[in-house]
């Protein structure tokens, strides 16, 4: 076993701290990764505190991992050592089902294995990328591009590909008025995707001071949600709003600004359930759907468009001791736009 | 002006009575049609008792129309007397937004008019087809085939392109699992479109007793939703859900039969909002749609199919003494599956 340190949860009640636990040894198709850097997303936060399901404990959370390969199994293909790689949300799936065969791992009929707060198919345990290495087989491991920040590469693991997968779904582009919904970790990334992908990009907010920083990230307009007057001037007007928010919203008032066939795309998870009325998807033919991350080749490509763009995330790097203030400033919305550790700190 | 006579409801708190009022007179566009049946849509009682919205009284309902031309405007181009003519759930719309020059009239963007508990462009209300005759603009009259047997004909008007119009927009056909939620007067007509479009139709129902009846109009299966081992059996399979269901229900069990990527469409309306959860949508790129009927070039291209391929609703044909034990009935599911009022009752 290898010997490995992180930050865990040891009880839904009890904060994060230093602790040391055991990775599987390196298999014939698995590669080891030292972490160099790892996104704090707010889903993590939502699994220590049991907001969504009780969770399996102790919990390392993490899933926008960077970092090096430092070993390799006596299989590997795709990776030597020295490489850059990254690992996102997934390290296993059953990979017989349709969903698998299609790239779809996200979706694996079968159970996918989460990153963390879940069950490898030996029973144990995953600990996330609050953490100096991981091990996973090579499938679940991503290649990164050494032109770009590996700090700033982090959060495409999760935000990047959460955002990017539901837009390259239903093509969003060229002639399409994008709205995006709450600009934070996800929701700037849905920006930079947006104006990349040719869209006209507007950027819904209840907070005015943010319409500066939403134009610097490339969106074409600001839209003040509680301004009733700017609600109105915009209402039937989107084709596409991406829905990053993950407290409790009131999705009927967005659906009014969809216009005929706009689709309202959830990737942000609030805990309560959406209160929708029929009127609101009948009176237009809309749609509200939902998308989780995405598949491994997806990931890939979303990585690789990525390096090709010149496209990171915007990141505050974090001391892992400071993992608590971020959280409080994270449910603030007080980041822009997204903390992540270096694990140097560790 | 032209004497009518009809049914109406006073208030929302009366039943509906015998009641006399006035139409128009025919302008030069427009045709004058004797009703001689009119279907009866569970939308009548809900708008009569105010379940929606506060409606305009008194209300004579009715958007099922079907009879004879009887006289046609200076202009009129699409009809002659004696022409059998259908009216739907619309007689106006802007005609200059881009939904109504799409054909889109249901979703005029500067409020299209109903048929009845609406007000016209002159500011007056209109009056649905529980009553002698209609005064309607011939672009909003459909013309219907002698072929079918008339009174049959007349629910295809609302119930017949609910259901076409979500199954053509989404292209439903061939190869695809589509299952239709609610076998009433909408339901029925959705198992014969997906039939007749090739999809392979099964119907979900709580009612063991409806399994033949299921089966005699063309499904292919049927799901008994209350029996745990029937819903588990059909769990991530469908790829569209017609969900026809006007009462309240929880979708979020519906959305665990679609597969990845598949589409719960709503065309009823229940009064109070739909509680889903982001976790039913995300967990398979999920979509929760509604269609609203259809515009009228797709009502016409609707009732076109419908004569080549020869369906038509199935009906019990009423007095319109009967209405208030035919909305018990309908209220119940003791009905096969449309009532269709015999307008020589009246």
């Amino acid at each position: 076993m290898i010997a490995s340190k992180g930050y865990a949860a040891q009880t839904p009640q009890s904060d994060l701290a230093a602790w040391t636990f055991e990775r599987r040894e390196v298999g014939a198709h698995d590669v080891q990764i030292n972490i160099q850097f790892c996104g704090v997303c707010h889903s993590d936060l939502h699994q220590i505190k049991n907001d969504w399901f009780p969770g399996i404990f102790p919990m390392v959370p993490g899933h926008e991992i960077v970092g090096t390969i430092v070993k390799i199994g006596s299989d590997v293909k795709k990776f030597k050592n020295g490489d850059l790689a990254g690992v996102g949300c997934l390290v296993d799936s059953c990979r017989t089902c349709d969903n698998c065969k299609e790239g779809l791992e996200q979706y694996c009929s079968n159970h996918s294995v989460g990153t963390y707060n879940s069950k490898g198919k030996d029973g144990l345990p995953t600990y996330g990328g609050y953490s100096n290495n991981i091990v996973v087989h090579e499938d679940f491991a991503l290649h990164l591009s050494d032109k770009l920040s590996l700090a700033a590469t982090a959060p495409l693991l999760c935000a990047g590909i959460t955002t990017y997968s539901p837009l390259r779904f239903w093509k969003v582009g060229k002639g399409h008025k994008l709205a995006i919904l709450g600009l934070g970790g996800l929701g700037h990334m849905g920006v930079k995707f947006g104006v990349a992908f040719g869209a006209e990009v507007t950027v819904l907010s209840t907070s005015p001071s943010k319409e500066k920083e939403a134009k610097a990230l490339g969106a074409h307009n600001f839209v003040v949600t509680s301004d009733l007057a700017q609600v109105a001037a915009v209402k039937g007007s989107f084709d596409f709003i991406l829905d990053t928010v993950s407290a409790k919203h009131d999705i009927n008032l967005y659906l009014s600004l969809l216009r005929t066939n706009g689709i309202h795309i959830c990737v942000g998870a609030p805990s309560e359930p959406h209160s929708i009325s029929a009127f609101s998807l009948l009176g237009g033919r809309k749609s509200v759907a939902g998308s989780g991350i995405g598949g491994l080749p997806e990931t890939q490509e979303m990585l690789d468009f990525c390096a090709k763009h010149n496209i990171v995330s915007d990141i505050e790097l974090i001391n892992i001791k400071d993992i608590h203030q971020s959280y409080e400033r994270m449910l603030k919305g007080d980041v822009r736009y997204r903390f992540v550790i270096d694990m140097a700190t560790l």
